[in-house]
């Protein structure tokens, strides 16, 4: 693990995108290659030794990484690491709670910060997907977490990068949220701090090895992905606290309807197109979501799953019932590539 | 069959929606009441009472409806009947070329009229799917067979509006195409001629055993329903030449896969909402089609067809590799209702 000092840009800052071959220094451990206790004592040791009597700060989503990050962290800082959670307003029904409680359960004070407000304020009529993710970025890394940083004194940020993050943002396919420093981010100039991340040459199949060894609970180390700018990346077009609540709704169901597969991803999308629908006997003008469920086991590519067809229809009528608004449901259909896991 | 005359509108034509009960007046023949020799005989001699020696128009799509109508005006008027084929640019590939030989076989000359740069002109920059339609409307009723019916000299329009029609249009559902008198348009007044309509008393399962009495081949009586705005239905948003071209290919891969199925009617749509995906490791922000497959026996109400999993794998291959631009594909998973047969 190295912390990187890269070339250093102007604020404001401009993401570019190195050449392709710029991440090769990120060396992967295979699935097959992963001794998990010797990667975590590694990785403890490392930390420790960077942050010396410092203090750091890391941001959990209650995800498989950043929960694997937190448990490594408070392992080599115990109290010198301040975990915090990040409620943005994009977070599923009740998961702010959830994760803050199950964490308290493990012995891991967690501190929730709501900032739901500053969220949709800077998200206001942007509806270019990059645009979004860069706006989601900045308010976090920036406003969000600059003010935490400096208040706490703190001088690094741990965080669960991996090396799929990294692989897809340098190939320009998605800019992830998670990614400064490897498209030429000097986080220290730019944000006052430096960033750690102890995942960086694992992919998620790895990653939920070590949490599992690391002894997080398995609604933990067996969670789904769910992506850094959350409900934001459900949601086509502008993002707003009535579409996000939409889509909050709709994503309840399709993992109650579909936690019991063996799909590696489920979630809905609330699109900006609207269609015609008819609603006792009368034209209702109304939103449209897509659900996708893929079969995948790295990431890199993915089938739908070929979920019954009483599973389509139950999803499509408890969809158009139970969220107002929503006429018509779709399933995907296609295969990564050429689509890719999230719609946007 | 009575040709109503109904309260006058003035010029510029205002729809409006009457109430409920308005279209009562028009009585069902239901399809085991459908004799069609005997029907058959009755609209031609009713249609030859109403024209007397005058001269009559009708458009002909080429679908079940306006193919049925023109066989009865040819059989009740012969040559004082002209049929003429509207190419306004939103057809199918090769569909007027094909509807126009295949009536040539049938001994019924067919005129051609290319009126694709006026639709594609009106069409400019409307996106609500009502003004789509009525723009449709205008430019057919007012523009093209106003200026076709004053010189030819003809006072009558026979088309083929059906009961279904005339019932989701004064619900106020999906506003029909071919609704004028049922809203309350005095054609003969706006448009200068007066419209006679002898399907109107059937559900498009009597057309079709009408059509078959009459000699239509079965390409025809048996064709799955086609919009009346045609491609303009299967694409939210502006409606370009371009936005066509890309519905249009991936109606012709549709109608390919799934002519074998027992479905009562399936088809793409293009989405306004552009996604993600991913081309050769490089990100491909494309567009989005939707197909949907039916099950239906009367049109109110329907379901989409189970189609086997290769079936949905084969449609979203061949739309992803043979429509350019087009990176993700969907299936309709909604019922009717709440959902509606088209998307628009």
């Amino acid at each position: 693990m190295v912390v990187r000092h890269l070339p250093k840009v102007e604020a404001p800052v401009q993401f570019w995108y190195p050449a392709p071959n710029n991440h090769m220094e990120i060396k992967e451990i295979k699935l097959e290659e992963l001794n998990p206790e010797k990667f975590i004592k590694e990785k403890i040791r490392e930390i420790s030794s960077i942050v010396g009597d410092g203090l750091a700060v890391n941001a959990l989503s209650g995800g498989v990484d950043s929960s694997a990050v937190t448990i490594l962290g408070h392992k080599a800082l115990s109290d010198r690491l301040k975990t915090y959670f990040i409620n943005n307003g994009l977070m599923r029904e009740d998961e702010p709670q959830r994760v803050v409680s199950l964490f308290k359960e493990l012995g891991i004070h967690v501190e929730m910060i709501n900032t739901q407000k500053q969220f949709f304020d800077a998200l206001k009529g942007l509806t270019d997907p990059e645009e979004k993710r860069e706006t989601i970025t900045e308010v976090f890394y920036r406003d969000v977490f600059g003010k935490i940083v400096k208040e706490s004194g703190a001088k690094f940020l741990l965080q669960g990068t991996n090396y799929t993050d990294v692989e897809e943002t340098v190939a320009g396919i998605k800019r992830q949220h998670n990614i400064l420093g490897q498209l030429g981010i000097d986080t220290e100039k730019v944000y006052g701090y430096k960033v750690i991340e102890p995942l960086l040459q694992l992919r998620k199949t790895g990653v939920r090895k070590v949490a599992q060894t690391l002894g997080l609970p398995e609604e933990i180390y067996a969670k789904p992905p769910f992506p850094g700018p959350a409900l934001a990346t459900r949601v086509i077009g502008e993002v707003t606290p009535e579409r996000i609540e939409t889509v909050r709704k709709a994503t309840k169901i399709v993992e109650e309807e579909l936690s019991n597969t063996e799909a590696f991803q489920y979630f809905p999308i609330l699109y900006e197109d609207k269609v015609t629908g008819i609603r006792e006997g009368k034209r209702d003008y109304g939103f449209q979501i897509e659900v996708r469920c893929w079969d995948s086991k790295d990431v890199k590519t993915g089938s739908p799953t070929k979920l019954p067809y009483n599973t389509l229809e139950r999803l499509a009528e408890r969809i158009t019932t139970e969220v107002p608004g929503v006429v018509s449901v779709t399933y995907n259909i296609t295969k990564k590539p050429p689509s890719t896991i999230e719609a946007i």
